[in-house]
Parts: C-alpha cells; sequence; structure tokens
C-alpha cells in the first residue's frame, strides 16, 4: 500500500516559494509589480492549517504543523495517512497515546475529515517511502480532531478505482477528489490565468462581461429560450457573443476579450455540452496576420511547462490544400498518410472525376484481418455514395484486388510511384467527387486500428498546431442546394483577392475565415468581419435572402463609424482536453452535463409546476396528444383495437 | 472648442511604459515573471497603426507614425482631431498637398474612421494647447485614408451633450464611446484582473466555472426557466453557483474563486438587471475572521490608486448594532444622525416601547419648508404604522411642536442631551416597534435633502467599508410570522455560542452570516456554511419545513466528508458603480437591460414563433384569455357593449 496519489501539483507558484530572489535595485514601478508577484503564493493564509499535507519535506522536521484533511487509509493501526489537495502525508498516533484515543481513531472510516496537530520527525531508517514525496518524514499527532465523519461512500476514492461514467456524474463531488480531476481544473485555472495576463498585462485588451439574456438571431434554432413575464416574449442564450464583440469595435473598445459562457441546444449530437466555453478575442485595425500572430502568442504564453515547447508561427494550409491532401477541413497532421491522386478516372473510360488513394504503411500485414475495417470501408462507401478498392500489395510488388487485373501495369506502377508503397501495404482507392471526406475519414479509421494494434503512428506527446485558411464564403445549402448560406457565418468578410465577385459570383468568393487546428480537432475559428453596413445588407438580403430587420441594430453600428475589425474565438474545454489527452471535454468541466444534457448529480432539467410556469404565460403542452391526434393514435396503441372500432 | 475628450487613460501598463527597468542580476524563475509583467504593455502589438492617438508626446517628434481613429471634429478646414480610446490628436492636412484632396477630406462626416500616416512635429510656437495631453505636437499627414464613412448619428458623440437614457441604451455602441463610459468598463476590467491576481497568484484559489444551467431550487421564484426538449422539463438559471462552491469544497479544490454570472427574474423591482455579476469565493478549513480578512485584503489589492488608499481591518459592528443606531442593517456611516432613545414610551402613559429620535443638525434651517420631507415623513409614517413628530429646535432652544406642551421640561432636557440638539436644528420622533427602519429611512433620506441644499455632508471622495456581523439565523416569515424562513439562505452554519439553541429555540439562534457594507450599500455577504449533513437536514425539515429531497444531492455530499468551509460573494456591479461615483449600474455594465428588463438596442425579449417553441413543448397561453374569460372581458373592453350584449 504505497501512496498512489503522489504528488500532483507543482504549480510555478511552489517553484517561486523555494527560490530565494534577491532583486537588487528596483525602480518603483519594478517594486509594485515586485510586490505583486513575488511575494510567496500561500495556500494556508486565512487558515487553521498551517501547511498543506503535500508540501511538508525534511526541512520541516522539528517543527510543529496543523494539518486538515481526509482519511485516505489506516496503516498497522497507528498511522493515518492523510489527504488534500496537494498530496499525501503519514501521521503517527504514537504508541504512549491513551490507547482508548487511539482506538477512537481507528474506527473513524475513511474519507473523514481530520485535523492534526503534531511535530514533523524524520522517518526512522529503512522506513522513507520515496515514491511519496513526503515520504521521509511523518508528522507525530499530538492532538487529532475529527471535523466530520464521512458516513458511506458509492465507490472508493481512489485512482485506480474505475467508476462508470454514470457514477461519476452522478458524484462528481467525490470524482473530483482524484487526482487526475483536480490536476485538470488547477490546469485549467491556471492556463486562463496566464491567457488573461496576457491579453490583458501585455497587450491591452479589455476584459468586458457581455450579456447572455439576448435576442433571438435569425436562424437561431440552435439557441435555448428563456420566457420572460412579458407575454409570449422570449430571451434567448446566444451561442456566441458574436453580435456583441462587434459592436464593442464600433463603440472604441479597440481590443475586447472574454472567457464568455456559450450555448447550445443541440438535441441531435450525442456527446452535447449545452453550456460551454470560449475565449473570445476581438481587435480593431487588424487584418487576419496579426490575429494569428496574436494568438500564436498567446498560445506560447499560456502553455504548460509541463508540457514541453510550442514553436511558432504555426504552419498554415488553404482549405482546399486541405481538403486535396487529408480529405477534411482540420487535418491531423501527426502523420501522414495523404490522398493522392494517382490516375484520372477517365482511364476506367468514365469521363471526369478522378480516382484518389491513400497508403496504410504496413496495413496489408496488420489490419487485414480486421472485420471493424471492412465495416466501416462498407458504411463510408454507402454514406459518401462512392465507390472504394482495396489493394494489398503483396511481397512481390504486385496487387491483390479485383482492381489489379483492370488496370494496365503502368497505371498500377503510378500508383505505387505516387504513394509510395511497398509489399505489405494496404491502398484504399475511391472513386467520386473532387471533395474527399470519405479517405479522410478512413484515414484517421485505420490510423486509430494501427494504434490500437500497437503502431506508434502518432506521438501522444506531440502537438500539432495548424492554421486552415481560405475558406469559401458561402456554401450551398444542403436542403437547396440552389441557394447559398453562409459556411460560417453571414459577418465573415470575403477575401480581399475576391472583394468583386461578391456582386457577380458570390458561391466562388473565399472568406478572411480561419480555422484553428490542433492534432485534427477544430480549436478555433476567426475571421475579418465585415465593416461596411451596404457589403453586410448586400450580403444578408442579396446572398442569403434573409430578414436583416432582425439585425437592424447591427446594420445602424456598421454605419455609425464602424472601425475594420476582427477576432476570433477559441474552444477552451477542447482545448483543454487536448493538452491533458482526455477522451472527452467532461473531463476538464466541474459539472458537466451527461451525453443527453442532463445534469445526474441534481437531476436537472426536471419537472416544474403549473404554478410556477404560471408568470411566463407558458403552458405545457401535453405529450404531442392534440385534439386531432388520439384517434390518429389508436392503430399504434393496438391495430386489433383499431379494427374492433372499425367494425362496429 | 478644445480637446474635452482629453486623457482619460492611465493605466498601470502605461506608466510602466515609461520607466527604464534595470532588473539586475535576476535568477531563473524571476527572469520567468520579469519576462511576463516587465515586458513592455503594447496596445500596438499586431495592428495596422502604429502608436495610439494619446500616447504622442514631444519626445515622438520627427518619427513617422500611422494613427487609426474617429474624426472627432475638424478646425479651419485644415486640421482633423482624432480620436481613439487613448485620446485625442491634431492632424494637420498640409497646405502643399492637392487641395482636392484636402476638400475631400473636409467632406467626410464626424465620427468616420480613417487612418493617417504621417511625421510627429512640434506645433507652432502659440498654438501649443496645454489642456490636451498631445497639445504640444501635431501629424502633418502625409496620406490619409477613409476607412469607413459614418452616415448618420442619433446624438453628437460629444461629453457635453446630455442624452436621454433609453437614447443611450439604444444605441448603446455609441454612448460606450464617451469618456466616462470608456473609463468605467477599463476600470472593470483592471480590478478584475487584480482580484484574480490576488486570489489566484497570491493565496492559491482556483478559478472554477459551475454550471448555468441547472435544476430549479425549493422556492427558487426568482429563477429564470429554461425549456428544455424533454417535455415538461425546465432547467433554471441560478441565482448564485451556492451549492456548486459548497460541493467543490465537499470535493477537495479547497479554495475556490469565480466572476460568476448571476440570474435573478425579480420583476416587482423597478430598478433589476436579470443577470449581473458577483465575484464568488468559498474556502474549507476558515472561520469567519478568515474569510473578512481575506477580503480586505482583496480590496486592498484592487483598490485603484486615483481613488486613494483603503485602510484594513474595515470596522466592524453587529446587526443588532446596526439597528439600534441606524435603524438599518447596511449603515452608511459617512455620517452621524444616528438613532437616539431619548425617553421610554412610558412616558405618555402607554406601556412598553420607547421613543427614538434623530437629529437633523440645522434641519429647522434648511429643511423645514421643504414638502418633499413631509411627503416623506408621512409616507413613512403609514408605511411603517408609526407614530412620527417633527420638533422643530427655536433659537431660545424651546421646542415648536404639539409635543412641547405633552412633555415634561426634564424629558425634553434629556432629548437635548441625548441628540446633541442645538437651536436651528429639527428633531424627528418615532414611536413604535423596536425595529427602527422608518428612522433609518428618515436619516438617509434627510442627508439626501440637506446635500441637495448645498449642505457637504457626505465626503463624495470618502469610502467608509464596514462588516456587520452576527445576523440572526432565522426571520418570522412575513406572511405567517408562526414560522421561520432563513434569514439568508439555508446554507448558513449557526452562531458557536448559540449552536445548541438551534434545536430549541431557532429563533434566538445568531448566524455566522455577515455583511460586507459601502457606504451605505450591501457588496457583500458571506457565511460559515452548515458541513454536518444532520444539522442541515434538521435545519431543512425541522425549522424550514421543506422538502429536502429536492436537496438529497447536497445532503449526501455533506455525509461523504465534507470539510468545514464558508465563503462570500461580492456584488461586482454595485462595488464598480460605487468606486466611480455612477449612479446606477447600468453605468458599469456594457450592455444592461433597461429599468423593465428589456435590451432596447436588439428588443429583447422578443416574441417567438409558434414553430420555435415546439422542440420545447411549450405553448404561449393567449393573454389570459382562457374559454372561460371572454365574457368577464367583455365590461373591460366596452361597458356600453357589454349593456347591449345583457339587453338582447
Amino acid at each position: 500500500m504505497r501512496g498512489h496519489v503522489g504528488h500532483f501539483i507543482t504549480e510555478k507558484g511552489d517553484i517561486q516559494a523555494n527560490c530565494d530572489v534577491i532583486a537588487g535595485k528596483l525602480s518603483f514601478t519594478f517594486t509594485f509589480f515586485a510586490q505583486v508577484y513575488l511575494t510567496l503564493l500561500s495556500h494556508n493564509s486565512f487558515s487553521v492549517r498551517s501547511h498543506t499535507c503535500g508540501e511538508l519535506r525534511s526541512t520541516h522536521v522539528g517543527e510543529v504543523v496543523t494539518l486538515c484533511g481526509w482519511i485516505q487509509y489506516q496503516r498497522h493501526g497507528m498511522f493515518i495517512i492523510l489527504r488534500d489537495f496537494s498530496g499525501l502525508i503519514q501521521v503517527l498516533i504514537p504508541e504512549d497515546e491513551s490507547r482508548a484515543k487511539l482506538k477512537e481513531f481507528c474506527d473513524v472510516p475513511v474519507e473523514s475529515v481530520v485535523k492534526v496537530m503534531g511535530k514533523v520527525r524524520r522517518r526512522p531508517a529503512g522506513q522513507e517511502n520515496m515514491n511519496m514525496p513526503t515520504g521521509e518524514i511523518e508528522v507525530c499527532a499530538e492532538t487529532v480532531e475529527v471535523l466530520n465523519v464521512c458516513q458511506k461512500l458509492p465507490f472508493e476514492i481512489k485512482d485506480f478505482v474505475k467508476k462508470t461514467e454514470s457514477l461519476r456524474m452522478q458524484y462528481r463531488y467525490l470524482d473530483l477528489r482524484s487526482s487526475q480531476m483536480q490536476y485538470n481544473l488547477r490546469l485549467r485555472s491556471r492556463l486562463v490565468m496566464k491567457m488573461r495576463d496576457y491579453l490583458c498585462n501585455k497587450h491591452g485588451f479589455v476584459d468586458v462581461e457581455t450579456p447572455t439574456l439576448f435576442k433571438r438571431t435569425p436562424g437561431g434554432a440552435k439557441e435555448f429560450l428563456v420566457p420572460s413575464r412579458d407575454p409570449g416574449r422570449f430571451y434567448s442564450l446566444p451561442q456566441s457573443p458574436q453580435q456583441f464583440k462587434q459592436l464593442l469595435m464600433v463603440a472604441g473598445i479597440d481590443r475586447y476579450f472574454q472567457i464568455a459562457r456559450c450555448y447550445r441546444d443541440e438535441s441531435s449530437k450525442p456527446d452535447r455540452q449545452p453550456e460551454f466555453t470560449q475565449v473570445d478575442i476581438e481587435m480593431s485595425f487588424v487584418d487576419q496576420a496579426g490575429i494569428q500572430a496574436l494568438i500564436e502568442g498567446l498560445v506560447q504564453h499560456m502553455w504548460p511547462d509541463e508540457k514541453g515547447s510550442v514553436s511558432t508561427p504555426f504552419p498554415s494550409m488553404t482549405y482546399e490544400e486541405a481538403m486535396r491532401d487529408f480529405g477534411v477541413d482540420k487535418p491531423d497532421t501527426r502523420f501522414g498518410m495523404k490522398v493522392n491522386v494517382p490516375f484520372l478516372r477517365d482511364t476506367f473510360r468514365q469521363p471526369g472525376g478522378c480516382v484518389q488513394a491513400i497508403c496504410v504503411v504496413n496495413g496489408a500485414v496488420i489490419l487485414l484481418l480486421e472485420d471493424g475495417l471492412f465495416d466501416c470501408i462498407l458504411s463510408c462507401s454507402v454514406d459518401f455514395q462512392q465507390e472504394v478498392s482495396v489493394v494489398v500489395v503483396k511481397t512481390d510488388g504486385t496487387w491483390k484486388s479485383p482492381l489489379g487485373k483492370m488496370l494496365p501495369e503502368s497505371v498500377k506502377q503510378s500508383v505505387h510511384q505516387m504513394t509510395m508503397a511497398q509489399p505489405g501495404d494496404l491502398l484504399i482507392l475511391a472513386a467520386g467527387q473532387q471533395d474527399r471526406p470519405l479517405l479522410g475519414k478512413l484515414r484517421l479509421y485505420c490510423a486509430e486500428l494501427l494504434e490500437e494494434k500497437g503502431v506508434a503512428l502518432r506521438d501522444p506527446t506531440a502537438f500539432h498546431f495548424l492554421w486552415v485558411v481560405d475558406f469559401p464564403l458561402f456554401l450551398p445549402k444542403k436542403e437547396e442546394p440552389g441557394e447559398l448560406e453562409s459556411a460560417h457565418h453571414p459577418f465573415t468578410a470575403p477575401h480581399p483577392e475576391d472583394a468583386d465577385r461578391l456582386f457577380s459570383e458570390p458561391h466562388k468568393v473565399r472568406s478572411q475565415h480561419f480555422d484553428l487546428v490542433l492534432n485534427g480537432c477544430e480549436i478555433g475559428g476567426g475571421s475579418v468581419r465585415i465593416h461596411n453596413a451596404s457589403v453586410q445588407k448586400f450580403v444578408l438580403e442579396k446572398v442569403l435572402k434573409e430578414d436583416s430587420s432582425l439585425l437592424s441594430h447591427l446594420l445602424e453600428a456598421l454605419a455609425s463609424g464602424a472601425p475594420p475589425h476582427g477576432g476570433i474565438a477559441l474552444g477552451l474545454d477542447r482545448l483543454l482536453s487536448i493538452i491533458v489527452g482526455a477522451s472527452s471535454i467532461r473531463d476538464v468541466i466541474a459539472f458537466p452535463k451527461s451525453f443527453r444534457g442532463h445534469d445526474l448529480m441534481s437531476g436537472a432539467p426536471s419537472f416544474v409546476s403549473k404554478e410556477e410556469l404560471r408568470p411566463y404565460h407558458i403552458d405545457v403542452k401535453t405529450l404531442g396528444f392534440s385534439k386531432f391526434q388520439p384517434l390518429l393514435c389508436i392503430p399504434v396503441l393496438s391495430i386489433k383495437a383499431a379494427a374492433a372500432f372499425q367494425m362496429k
């Protein structure tokens, strides 16, 4: 039974606290900052404890300390292992204590909260535990006070005890006691503080809080509604402070940021968080390159030391390149397996289009017998309505595939050349439209499969940042491909090189939108905005065919001396989850909602009485049973009963 | 036409930027901090401008600069006064420019946005403007580019132009261009940053974001509801993160803070903000004195230099003393005029109770003829159901009042002694119950009246912090005085000296709740919380008669090893408004709601189609017209029509 929680907090402050800083002659201004930042960070100020459990070392030997914490476990009926957020310490109930008292503490359940006063002493020779940062010493208790008895627990508070996700959520206050969740939440706080420091103290950004009770935006189907006491009127919880940040630029705030709570009602997505946090930034008198440089500096400044270093500038790729080489607009560049166009489809005497291929190195050796791979290929093939062929490159370099006979040797040669295929590799070929999401998806799936088989494809400690730029400004609507919708949002400015085309060929216009991608996840999206009222009006009315009167306040603002401006929003939850290597953003949120958007701890959302709804002038509709529906429901309930009904 | 916007930004960073810091020999750790905090704060990084308008001085003479800003006004057809957030600068369109170009810029409307490139030069002798921080120099334009033309404005952007509140709200993005609003928002950002620095960097607090979509709390009549896609189920927007902060203590976070958005649906109050911000703090292993000391340090650390200094510890007063001496639980201690008990009511041969008095110095001279005073006295007298008498102390020391004849000379003598009344003063006497809110209210009203008349009663630059402690734990319910309700919230711990009484005489128990009062406004409330599950259950079930199952998750958490803990919440909006001397919290909020909770800029809350309500399974009730109501409505619509109806 060794200390398995360990020393999980190593903040800058701790290092600093142990450094003797001799600052020398300092100017007044410097003294101000020195005072603020160089005094010791204290976790014990204003507290009834004198030290945290985890901070004690052999340098404290002889000191009388007061500790508060949770009983992690007991040893030999004479040691209590005490835990707080900073780590573990061994407390000895000495032999010379009255046996009654000792007995009492042995009966206190684990996870009870106690206060211990005692002297730090070196552990007897041979009893040190070098796996425990406090393992050279122990505290010899003089008084122990039980502050709260732990009555019962649904699971043990030990890192190695695996809990189901729903149990973790239901007892989140216990789940958060784990060293991983403590690390995640504390890292989050630390990184956010560093971002604020960079934006506020280094670059003059102003932290402005914007409202979350706002007006419904046109087409805001994902916005939660909040009924007001004015009959029939609703507030809306916005998906982002987009309008407000632009209005703040019109207001001359010049540089705005906010760690902003955002809301999105996405019932269709399984892993949804109805509320999430974004680092929201907007600047005046800036171009795209300026915003990108700002963010590169921000990431570098906030990056935790323990995760290596980040080099800037980040590589950049156009949307077109990303789609061409990776089949996706957020490429995971930690590995190759690029999509290639080894030959035109004309080869098959079908004019137009082309054939694309990815080469899975050693895929034939490792993946060929994986059912998962073929299931995935099949379902992708159906989803994307494209033909997919799998080719095994045999040891002699020939193809094992029906395609092998259909293609001339010269074409096969060129495929090998382009994909650098070697014996043992697997070639996946697809024929269809130009955009290659199918191969993009298979590429990622193969990577996962290879890793499951133990192939070290992606370095788990690597962080590959990437800008994807030059997105299209508009895309054809899915339901009505003849009409256009904004690829991102209607406030995005057209690419300067395509500005004139906006009025003639809007579908060909590139935008000044850009995404920040980390390890294949989109963690931010930014753009230069339209600052000209008439351009904005044109986009809303003529291109998007929307009712611009719903945004009249924004159009008026643009006409009142709006500066050129642009900005970005980073998804804080996603960014944090990648940094700590969590599989879900739920692991970097203190109290997340479940898959279905429920709070499993409190039971939210919950039923509300008719009485409580009255001030809001709303009624809950009875489950789909309007007055015309009961008859239609009968056959569903019972076909026999319906038949009986008709026979009457 | 002088520069009236002036130099309204003097942040620490600016001072620092002008200091040459020679840091000497620094350790590695120190270098880290030096790197972070001692590099220049730049407002121009990543921007197309080289300088802000307000930062230029004679030291810049000869430099070629690029400025961006708004045209504040023009002079003599050859000068443009350019404005950005940092101040004003004069731009000269030189004589040797082509006249056409000059003409063009003279036609550009004020508040248009321009970019100017040119050389800084000293103004010709005699043309300096020493009222303008940039008044020694001007920029001789080489190129001027119009970035956006201001088309029309509802009001001029000049500080001296008075706007109605509703116009300011409707065009908030223009209102925020004023120097006062720029100062308020920038100060807010700066102070919040300092608070974070104190809590995070100095005292080890962890910034944790808690959900705002939560479960309705018992009796949460002021909570906004958010319909979910689960039929009949609603989220609730919490009034504070109270439950979450306590759960975080159970989770071992140890020290939590959050600048938290909170929601309160108070239709009854006229000056309401449905969303507001509180500085939310919670600590484990702390007592009341510890929390108070933490907050005193916080206020001192964040306090802006330009508002003087704050000395600690803050004075403290019990709830009983506050009610006794000031007739209110949040006394404005910037002036005296205390409530006195000069004689018992028995004097009037009515047993029990007493007579209280305040003495308005020079009140007889200054206020006697004020209708407002007597209206207020009358309405208070009715509201509080108490008798009020007004006594004028005449020049000879005798009383002008009906009471004069009723009271023996000895009693009058004691009144004078106690209240220190002098000729010319006004005595206000009230007889009624022990709690003296009536005189407390009149005291404040008289102070306002005196100040309106030019009496310097309260120093407008003074900031009087005060702790009010030892509040009662429970109060009789207003509707049912035989039952008790929490004076603050049901999680407040009883005062240690009264702990045993909780089970026998709960109405006599004092709490460990304490308020922070600044200049007569409650700006914060804190308490030590109940950490024992059975005590919490007793309070909920036996004292408050509430259904404790609605809080079962909290009770379970307290039973799972909850540490002793306590915390506080400061009202950030109110605190800021007092610091900047604003009459309303709307002046420290970027986009506030109106009196009635509306956003006058966008029109929120707004009507929503039946279609949009469908996913949430709710219907808007037709304005009180249920199927039985139309007949009842007829008389309201037209009595004549109703009469005609009945005559048929």
